[in-house]
């Protein structure tokens, strides 16, 4: 059985704060990027750069994690009940990055008249060309297609657990002793892990290529503006579920 | 804004190991009415409808907790992280209780031999009738259906985190105020769980409607069989999970 010490856990959580920290000092750095150079795509596209290899180096800590500690990983007790209660295998489902698009896109076409009004800029997500709107569209269409053959996995491996051999194991034994373990539990309940490992890494897969995907239809500027906005979503929500936990008395 | 007591947390926690002892004190009796009274279709009938009662009871139970507290019971810190991983909103997956007649059918159909050699009977699930099984098969697709249309709400809920108020609200911080909280923050929250504890109830519902259909296409004999084997597996489940996080380090 592959056996975990305490200290693999706190490995885990640790990769969690670390990301958390990573993503504050990315939002720092593209909120300067944006106010030091404006129209400078150049410096943009650097910081962008350094935003999606932070999301890759991430994505690669929690792969090598991943197989000893995958259960872990689905509901993290260092997350918040209200970030937990929203997960898709393990993360964010892909397609809230579309729909993020759509919602920053929505709003700045409102404010684009006042900005002209005030003689400022403040992004220019709203501005998505014709051509834009639709190669979102066609990444969304497929982003969909995606999320259903891994939820259509994930819903297999749910079921699983009512299959040979841990249901039948389980009803061997005598009531006083439900529950008992042996090698064959553990060989099954390691294979069981080792799945959900697995639908893991394909799932930070699609997300990352999902963000890859959907900042190449940005310009720069539009680039930025996205991951700012996406960042502060990400830290909001943590914050706020962590004030909402306490609340709770959970923390 | 819906706030919860801590108290309010340790009523749901209670709520939960109340459920664990009524399953233990449920299978003792399943097995007692077994043992006690073979072929006694009236005794095998009340320990069924009282085991079908206690589920409803239970489910009950989890409605009345789940407007103020949806988002705990997405993923209970009082759950093991094997349990919380294999979650399909807030519970096991309905489909799960057929796949377990198959598996439970599969097995007996074998061991029927050796019992008949041996001149024992343990169980009868291994002797559906074409009818039984064309039963189970239609009740299996409805499920499926049924579960699509629930996944399909969630995977939407899952994606309006990204979508007006609060990624605009969150957008809206400097990033030194990143994770503020106000009270459009908090009502947004608010409707974000209380749209959790709909999807719950009509997930327990599809839940509970599953068991009971399930149960209604099984002779009084099989259906005993059925909730024992049901039970051992929820009950070892839970005790395996726990064995693993305490190898882990987490409890």
């Amino acid at each position: 059985m592959a056996t975990t010490s305490s200290s693999e856990e706190s490995r885990l959580h640790c990769c969690f704060e670390n990301w958390i920290i990573q993503q504050q000092n990315d939002l720092r750095e593209l909120l300067q990027t944006l106010k030091d150079s404006p129209g400078d795509d150049k410096k943009f596209c650097l910081v962008i750069q350094k935003s999606i290899l932070h999301f890759e180096q991430y994505y690669e800590e929690r792969a090598a994690l991943a197989p000893a500690n995958a259960p872990f990983l689905f509901a993290p007790p260092w997350c918040t009940s209200f970030e937990n209660s929203h997960l898709w295998i393990a993360g964010c489902r892909p397609s809230l990055a579309i729909r993020l698009i759509y919602t920053l896109s929505g709003s700045q076409i409102e404010s684009h008249l006042t900005e002209y009004l005030q003689g400022v800029r403040r992004g220019n997500l709203g501005e998505l060309t014709c051509e834009q709107l639709g190669l979102v569209n066609d990444l969304q269409c497929k982003i969909y297609k995606e999320e259903e053959k891994l939820s259509n996995k994930m819903a297999s491996m749910q079921e699983d657990i009512a299959d040979d051999p841990l249901a039948l194991i389980a009803n061997e034994f005598d009531s006083g002793r439900v529950g008992e373990s042996n090698d064959d539990v553990d060989r099954a309940l390691d294979a069981h892990s080792l799945a959900l490992a697995t639908i893991l890494k394909d799932a930070d897969k699609l997300r990352l290529s999902t963000l890859k995907e959907l900042l190449a239809i940005l310009t720069p500027f539009q680039a930025i503006d996205y991951l700012i906005a996406a960042k502060k979503l990400h830290l909001s929500m943590h914050e706020w579920g962590k004030r909402r936990d306490q609340q709770h008395g959970s923390i």
